[in-house]
């Protein structure tokens, strides 16, 4: 697999980066993807009402409730569960628990970590412009070093949990990166405490993220990263092929000869 | 990216194979990965009750669903709109809008299929025993050629869509192999549509699936394919590595060397 770095050189340099640049790359086009039914359909009594949440309270909260349910349970059960507190309504009979499906990539089946799965599926709920902060979240969680939570509580105060920049929204490769960075196997103690950690990273951003909306102080602090883009430019909505359709990073995962695309 | 067929060659053919048995390959700890946490926490209410559904009606139901709000609820929305007729109860108020947000593997993101993203959560929000089914439909989803349903009323009936096999749980896998074969672009009222019958057959093979487990007849027909138990000896549960947690095909992305493993 090679880095980025490596795929940019191989693809000309700066030179390369210009050509692009006049062929169309980082068209507007490319960076929103704005679909016609992207934003809720508003239904009676959808979106379901949010209101500020502690952000304190709401990282604590979830990383017990992924001990209880697991990742994608994690982030959302305690937003609802503090909504149902604060506004009640169709929060007290929210169904939480069907939320454990998502769970290390739903079931282990590796795919979307259920975290970011969680994150989606709460915005999209409660916000009536949601897919901001999804893509927020989304380059947040891939571009970051997590977890980075200390629990007021930790299950086990010995536990030293480092952190990793996973480079994707899925399961497997965060996941595969920090055993092995930190050298403890999947099914650990320890790897399950690293996973609570960053899901009460999620659903804190998650909370920041809307408490910010609510309050009209949203602004996007993350974008889809430039090598991205460039396949995007030709992959992606408006380029020459169109054949793909993804925010992830290509190049994690597909390897580019010297002369791709030439 | 090589094949498998080819992986396997590289690994040695039936020699290899014969000493992977010898190295705990195929032992049932990869198989189930059963997890306390993973069946349904059977909380007041939940899981929601499940009658037997007509399957052609929730396969044309969720082609045009699909049409509505994209593919995670053109899974979602038919089955709980026909068990809120059928049954009623919390299906009246379930928010079936919020499943929107997993349009395009998670709003354009091309991580996980929105229609096994749906399948999971129905299977998780109405089964007291949900892994096995999840299991079936991610493998029959990845191994089946799709779509197959001809809708009752095409949105175009011009439209010839071809049938291609994914090899993956993941959005923007499935669609590039289908855009690549087709020849349509991603963003084509053909591809759209091609996503639709999708859906259409994995809203049906999820009603099918409790269908029968209702009735007491489910039987699993698929497995995680050899490859992939293979992978897994090492890099899953109890092995060597035991780094990895996934049952996607690792050699669909990740290039396997001759001495890999060796």
């Amino acid at each position: 697999m090679q880095t980025r770095r490596e795929m940019l050189a191989k693809m000309g340099g700066a030179a390369g980066v210009a050509g692009m640049i006049g062929a169309g790359f980082f068209s507007p086009l490319l960076n929103g993807e704005a679909m016609a039914s992207a934003k809720p359909n508003l239904k009676a009594g959808f979106p379901y009402e949010y209101a500020k949440l502690d952000l304190d309270e709401v990282a604590e909260r979830a990383y017990w409730a992924t001990y209880e349910g697991h990742c994608m349970y994690g982030v959302i059960a305690p937003i609802a569960e503090m909504l149902a507190e604060k506004v009640g309504g169709p929060w007290k009979s929210f169904p939480v628990d069907m939320f454990r499906y998502g769970a290390a990539g739903v079931m282990h089946w590796g795919t979307l970590c259920g975290a970011v799965n969680g994150a989606a599926a709460t915005m999209y709920l409660v916000s009536k412009d949601p897919v901001p902060l999804i893509d927020e979240v989304y380059n947040w969680y891939s571009q970051s070093s997590l977890p980075v939570y200390q629990p007021v509580k930790p299950k086990n105060p010995n536990f030293k949990i480092i952190s990793t920049v996973s480079g994707s929204p899925l399961c497997h490769v965060s996941t595969t990166k920090w055993c092995n960075e930190s050298g403890h196997k999947f099914f650990t103690p320890e790897r399950g405490d690293r996973c609570c950690r960053l899901v009460a990273d999620t659903a804190r951003k998650t909370a920041e993220l809307l408490n910010a909306q609510l309050a009209g102080s949203f602004k996007p602090q993350y974008a889809i990263p430039a090598a991205v883009q460039e396949c995007r430019s030709c992959h992606g909505k408006g380029g020459m092929l169109e054949n793909t359709n993804t925010k992830m990073d290509c190049t994690q995962c597909h390897d580019v000869e010297p002369d791709h695309g030439k």
